[in-house]
């Protein structure tokens, strides 16, 4: 148990936000596969899954995105796999949805009755705990939340096998979610992009990683 | 390396939403701090690393957070360790403030021109990018989505050395800072909850994991 403690600390160690990859080294089918396989396993809120997935592979898409990301000038070109992370939007996310039906009915396989009474649940949460109902914009970002779990899952996941990843903020949301609907990647009435992830290796060395110490971000209550 | 990948996978298998915890069974202080160490190495936008961490421990505390916390009904009396993330409020995180300026020149060490140039940067992300800037709900948001990678994070830690966790967001947020504001554990101006999270050892085997398949979740472009 403490190799696997030491392993995953030196994980956290190697991880940092790679700003550019080496274009020679692509990842391999099967660890790719594993990366977004603990982004899907990942958990969220409710079990809801608000997150969709989109490998940008296609160097005329990403080539049509980089005058709008910022954030990925040189991962863009150069990323192995560059993910687009999308969250649901509000609507999809109503208790009357489709979509929440569908993962309480065909993805849970909920009982009827248990069906109802998380609904009801999930309403009251939506309307009190978080004060959700009603605010869009902080519905859509409930989802995002969710979707950072996915996000830093998967990062660490990658960096397990000695793979590097860059998350990436920096980008003009209307714009990039333009492009995208336009070139029939996205239907902005269900799902808007949350934020984006480059995978790839390592051109150099980075930085060494600067974090507070813990004594400043913990506190015990004893 | 297919060992590792298997070993991680096995950690997604093993987590679930634990929801009690075997009250006789502590988490070693080492494994805890292992735990809040991949928290605190987290990669978080800009570096800004907006999340603190309270480890409620103290009984009291923890039975006058439980009428408001109806997500936690079972855990905040079982878990080992019980987290409160938090995360900045907006005041916090403009580029003027005091802790972003602490971040930039004791954290990151950055020289004076190169933090200058990055909280410019910075200042045209929260104004533009992801329209932060003036929604003040958006901004601490935002803060709650680095918090969530930190939050994921620590759950798969714990999951790679069999430790159990349960994810909370159940719980009445303007109560709960209320509560902790008035014990001196909060200062509201400063930091709000994001959620919680329980650590422990589950005291019953759970439900099969449920999940949308790949295809669902993930779409190439090619």
């Amino acid at each position: 148990m403490d190799n696997t403690k030491e392993q995953v600390l030196q994980a956290y160690r190697f991880r940092h936000a790679c700003k550019e990859f080496d274009p020679d080294r692509k990842i391999s089918e099967a660890d790719f596969a594993y990366i977004l396989e603990t982004g899907r396993l990942s958990p969220s809120s409710f079990g809801f899954e608000p997150w969709q997935f989109v490998v940008l592979q296609n160097a005329d898409m990403r080539a049509k995105l980089l005058p709008v990301t910022w954030g990925a000038q040189k991962t863009l070109p150069t990323a192995s796999h560059f993910l687009l992370i999308l969250s649901r939007r509000p609507s999809e996310l109503m208790p009357d949805s489709e979509y929440i039906a569908s993962i309480s009915a065909q993805v849970q396989e909920l009982p009827q009755e248990v069906a109802a009474k998380k609904k009801e649940m999930y309403h009251r949460f939506l309307e009190s705990d978080f004060a959700l109902l009603g605010n869009d914009r902080a519905m859509f970002e409930w989802g995002c939340r969710q979707a950072y779990i996915a996000l830093g899952n998967m990062m660490t996941s990658a960096a397990m096998i000695g793979i590097d990843s860059c998350p990436i903020e920096g980008f003009d949301k209307e714009q990039v979610e333009r492009i995208l609907e336009e070139e029939g990647i996205l239907d902005r009435s269900r799902l808007g992009v949350a934020c984006m992830a480059a995978f790839g290796y390592r051109v150099r060395e980075p930085r060494a990683k600067t974090r507070r110490p813990v004594e400043q971000v913990v506190t015990w209550v004893n």
